[in-house]
């Protein structure tokens, strides 16, 4: 029997810490257990936004057994499986399916820039050993760039099912889409790119890993149903709305860290992430979340700031000084130094 | 009266040269009335793919000055008026004005990688000066990169009335789309990466200034018509098919090499471009030009090669061999070494 | 005869402007016989630093005919040569070797960027053709690069004397001396780099090409000789020194302003550049130039201002703030507001 | 009591594997205590071309202590201690300690680009909590670049003892120099960049930590003396000797299969790396390691190939082509086939 195609928002899920930095178990599980009841389609543990490089060996596993346990065939997990070399990657492939993975996503190696022949060398040897269904990893920002060639190349084993590209470019996807899909109509193109996802699914793409699923599940979920049943110009609204709340968590904080303030606002101690940080930066973040929590606001799905939200005016730095000062303006009408406006 | 929003198919034109090198001006005319003919909705000489670079100051004017008169209102001219200093530039503007252009294009100063503030000024004062309307030109490849806040700032003077951007980026153009549109619904984007030209237009963009419409006029004014009119699905298809073609004419060659060989074979005298090569980039480039006409074969605006096709393999450099093969095959049946296959 | 090989402090020399944004012809010749004066040992017009992009083609002539002039035999004059295409460029060769020059420098094309072959074939061309010497310049933050196997093959043509590189990596330099000199040793290597000028003659540099020979042509002039007579330690004291001037010139002002500002401290009209800078960017400027004063003090060859230097950090936007201060104080205290220190 | 300044040349071990691939532990201490023996000042496991990054946790504990017990303080070590993040890195610093190393060097963290003010943080962090010694690692093109800023500021720490400096970056390593050293004499810059060592020696740098000390540490060591005891000129000439051997044990393979190809030559059984590789791949190497052996040979630490070596042109791929007729031919000779040359 042929296992279904992967399809639809797979959320690479944040890790909680307590306050000794260790993994928040109980923490995690209640998260996971919500993004499933808030309907995303798959789990994808020990990705870049799960910091997986930030953990070690063993911690990576729990995590993605935690996660299969939650999910419970509720839904598919998609398990980060990236080990320090080919020959430990595999055996987490063999662990992962014990598990009850659904596949492994496994990035290009990392740290060395390798060449296309050592990319292809490396998942082939992958390809030829995973009990369980591998997809690859693209995120040339990060890791060594999976280009095209190796990608048609390595679409020839019935072990690799699929690709999450995080690039964001609309034309690779589509390079790729035209290379693979004729020959191999099973295999899964994943977008890591939410600001783009809706055209994506346009041009054809199968679904997303995004990084935004930790803060809004619902609302990505609600974009990929609409893409995906060709409702697009309603899909690219909300596009369009999600735009700034992404870049907001993605660009001015150290990533994942924007994620984790959002899913803080959720209901989750996501605690201290494990990259420390100079008290100037945790004064800037807290100015970052004020805002965020403006965002997140608009789409209902948190309260906005005690002290109501500031204009935005669609950048960042000019947002955070207005939103500062509305809160200043809200402390000093509690306290009764100055009047609100009748 | 209020001066039309710029939209649809504008083609950055080639420019034919003769034997010694010198702008084959009857050429010239002929291609840029046969390009109207087709049904561009503009031409948009001096643009990179004219080779604006290579030309000198009084060589722009003349393109500029025949794209005008052959124009003769049926379309508008969009004119690249960048010239050495800024000085300079707004001269070359009061010039294009008088010759009957619409607009002028002026892309961020290169050489140079000038500062976001310096460019900025750059345009300010341009945009303080000239007589006729400005769209901006963002080619970070080439140029210096103009930021999303310098657009934003730069879309408050009246007299910036557009920009072309060639990132291919999906989600700066909708950025863009997002900060200006508002408070300036007469702002048009133009997206000059033709490979995502349909997912651009669906996000809002107002059409393309595309080199691939030197090469496919009607093919490109087709495209757009669909995407612009809703008609997505449909679009999207011609937008696979054009993706090999514009690759093919784009990578291999010197730019813009590739896209002069295709208006060759649409039946335009080229000539040699004013770009040294070597005697193996000769050679490669006659086999390239076998490929290219196959792709353009494909929408039927020109016969295939007299050897016919090798099927294609979306592998340039193999679809390179695979037709150089197959010539090889059709000379030797011609001269009776081997036979036909019946 | 063959001509003397090409050694020592060339300077790529600025272009005074007048108030109306045109050439200030006394002022530059006074200026280049000042250069002349100092003890540099040749004068290199049209290069990066006298923005030969933003001079026209008749303006690019005319610098060079000037410098001839000015030079009158007492100095060799390399003269950049590179206009919008391979013909126009050979025309300029003629030309400046009418005027005198000892040899052009060539850029590689720019805008475009090229692939080696392409750098080959144009540079081929003009050896080819060219009656005057020519040097290659190789500045792949600006232009297209020129890479090892290509500089290789282009030392084979006897009319291309030399190389002035921009990069200042030390090993492309010593890659370089290795490929080029066993074969060639009349061929000239130039580095354009002063931050480590010393080390580079060290390793066997012929001289250099160097922004900073503007504002100190003494101390460029001082510093090569005690490298090339083999004082190494003491040409390293001075090469340490001039760290500090030549970042503060360099980085925070747009290219090539902060050379600009030095030389008018050294007693010359510049003029305002022809890029237009924002009101933000010259209040800027015109602390940063307070900074340069005092860098230029320690030298000996300006006076430090009114009110002082500042102790200085190293850290440019410390001593920026640290210098402001000073002279705030300064200030106050000549208008009696507070007393100086006894 | 003070410990001593790091000084000289620390090799960053290569790690042998067996045929299982696990760490080969007879051969690894039989290498190092051949490296010793040929004069080198330290030992250094656990740097990039130790692979750190596809050992896992244990393994890298194990190589250190393994450096440890080899070297019985005849050398110091230098153990990199990097770890999934900063709490099991300064459990890594504690354990090196007990272990006997000299100090822990330290790479920036990596996968994620962090901004300067993290890397600051994450060093201030282990600065302040390890006991042991700790040098930093700046290798921007695998792992967050450490700007001068932030170095002058973590100078600040007693602990942080010295950094290693991958760029090659005269400049960036002058810049350095300056702006630490007077405060802290004791500080150690180190060149990780070995095709400039002699020159960065020149300009004050203490050492250098250099993958080239795996295959020639006795000509490592031999031009490290003539440049620290200001026999310039003489150490300047091994330096020029080493470039076609460094750029080959770099260039053409993956780092650091060159490396250990050379080491393998000089009697030490590296077995396969960890990364796999294509057949093709397979091939080029036999024919580079041939090359290798020839450039070896020249220093005559190795004897050269049976069929001898042709004549090199310091283009690479001529020299393998160049270098393979060499060996076809005596191949043919011994076979009878063809004569030998009287």
């Amino acid at each position: 029997m042929m296992a279904s195609k992967i399809t639809g928002i797979y959320v690479p899920t944040l890790v909680p810490f307590d306050e000794r930095g260790d993994i928040n178990e109980t923490e995690l599980r209640r998260f996971l257990s919500w993004l499933i009841d808030k309907g995303v389609h798959g789990l994808y543990p020990n990705g870049s936004t799960g910091e997986f490089v930030r953990l070690n060996a063993e911690e990576r596993r729990r995590v993605v057994k935690i996660a299969c346990e939650v999910a419970q065939g509720r839904v598919p997990v998609l398990a980060g499986a990236a080990e320090a070399n080919v020959k430990e990657t595999i055996r987490a492939c063999e662990v992962y399916l014990e598990y009850g993975a659904r596949a492994v996503a496994i990035v290009a190696p990392f740290y060395y820039r390798l060449s296309p022949d050592s990319v292809y060398a490396y998942f082939e040897e992958i390809a030829r050993n995973s009990p369980i269904d591998v997809t690859l990893y693209n995120i040339p920002h990060f890791a060594s760039p999976i280009d095209l060639p190796t990608i048609r190349r390595l679409a020839e084993f019935p072990r690799i099912v699929g690709i999450k590209d995080s690039t964001g470019d609309m034309s690779f996807m589509m390079r790729m889409i035209q290379a693979v899909r004729p020959k191999r109509p099973d295999f899964s193109f994943l977008c890591g790119w939410e600001a783009v996802l809706v055209p994506m699914v346009a041009a054809g793409a199968d679904g997303g890993t995004n990084a935004s699923g930790n803060a809004i599940p619902e609302v990505m979920r609600q974009m990929f149903d609409l893409a995906h049943s060709g409702r697009f110009e309603e899909a690219m609204k909300l596009q369009y709305r999600i735009l700034d709340l992404f870049d907001t968590m993605l660009n001015p904080f150290e990533f994942p860290d924007g994620f984790r303030a959002a899913a803080e606002m959720r209901g989750f101690k996501m605690g201290r992430g494990r990259q420390p940080s100079t008290p100037a930066q945790q004064v800037n973040r807290s100015s970052l979340q004020s805002v965020l929590q403006c965002l997140l606001s608009d789409f209902g799905v948190v309260e906005p700031p005690a002290g109501g939200c500031a204009p935005r005016t669609g950048n960042l730095q000019k947002d955070q000084i207005g939103q500062i000062v509305y809160e200043v303006l809200h402390t000093l009408e509690e306290r009764g130094v100055i009047w609100k406006k009748p």
